[in-house]
């Protein structure tokens, strides 16, 4: 049986982790917002700036990790607390993957920039999916930091609507390309970027169903309520 | 301190975990395959077959996520131990993500051929990175039922390859949709298939980074030697 002192210490180092999850679930938020503004409106530095950060997320990724398993091995948790940790080492590797696909879009972004495409720039188009992306991942930082299940079982239903909005995308850029063949690469550039605002939607998803183990004690995931049949069906 | 018996039974119910990781290793493998005939040559029912096996995929995972937890609670291993229960979390992760990858193939080639656009079918395209993927995760499969860190450590440079050929399909794909815009949409269904390859490739990467880890004790995720530039550049 842990003392009180030692249940003391642990909480106070399982809260130094989760600061230190929030600090990188900021910093690949603002990685996709910078990410977005470069597809928008160019700034190569900006896009430099976001690849660089990626670095940053990773070594977060693997000093988390390491983090977690030391409270492990220390604490000796029990069953209640050991499902926060985790929750959160899943938690982790999906915002990792959040860096990835903002970098993804910055890369895009920046090539796109660079062979002067902003002509046929379809900002327009993704625009309302990377915002619902953006609320989606940001609610579930939220629903982390609070540790709100209401909030995060909210948010999950939006991933619904992210998918749709996908669907929606690519049959447009379908109709653009064939008007126009020479229109088929920005298209696809497009394309990519979109496929990344759908991951993060999916990767905010993900953390959202985390949030909810923590707080119910439940696996939600893979359950019809949590992952609507919609969202597995391959946009065409 | 554990007591001989209590680390032997520890040593069984570890062994038990990996005996069921193999499991959903085999089960998800032969999703992928099961994928590719479809997409090479049609057949619902295997396709429909590919997309039930999912369920099982995923209630693997979240029983084995259990599994683990148990197993840290009632043994808590020390922290070489540890180490193979946090990788082992992980792999199941990626796992579970292969099995959502060849399920989207499958969805793919159901569609595609339904509509009757297996003439435009562009199975050949795909074949060689899809032969690379299969073997990587063949591999990596394998390294993990054997502890085999040098196994893995060889498998991780093929990543390279499976972008480097990701990137000439999409070459390939452009200039078909150029010269015949009619074929964009089966062009379309080709790429997806070839992403989710792709993904395929870089989940079995995941795979051997784990094993590494397991065997060697060094993380060598986000490094230079696991993962090449060039892999983390997007397809153009």
């Amino acid at each position: 049986m842990l003392g009180e002192h030692s249940s003391k210490q642990y909480d106070n180092e399982l809260e130094a982790i989760r600061s230190k999850v929030l600090l990188m679930g900021g910093i690949v938020e603002t990685q996709f917002l910078d990410a977005m503004t470069c597809f928008r409106i160019g700034n190569p530095e900006r896009a430099d700036r976001v690849i660089r950060e990626d670095d940053v997320v990773n070594q977060l990724e693997v000093s988390l990790d390491d983090a977690c398993s030391h409270l492990i091995v220390r604490r000796q948790p029990t069953a209640n607390d050991l499902r926060t940790i985790m929750a959160t080492i899943k938690i982790i590797t999906d915002l990792e993957r959040v860096g990835d696909e903002a970098t993804k879009i910055a890369r895009v972004a920046k090539n796109l920039h660079k062979r002067g495409n902003a002509v046929v720039n379809h900002y327009e188009m993704v625009r309302g999916v990377a915002n619902t992306a953006t609320d989606m991942l940001h609610d579930a930082l939220d629903a982390f930091a609070r540790n709100d299940g209401q909030q995060a079982l909210a948010l999950i239903a939006q991933d619904a609507i992210i998918d749709h909005e996908f669907r929606s995308i690519m049959r447009n850029l379908i109709t653009f390309m064939m008007e126009d063949p020479r229109t088929i690469s920005a298209a696809l550039d497009t394309l990519w970027v979109a496929k990344a605002i759908e991951r993060i939607g999916d990767h905010a998803k993900n953390i959202a169903e985390y949030v909810i183990y923590v707080v119910d004690g439940k696996d939600i995931r893979h359950t019809r309520s949590a992952a609507p049949a919609i969202s597995e069906e391959l946009p065409e």
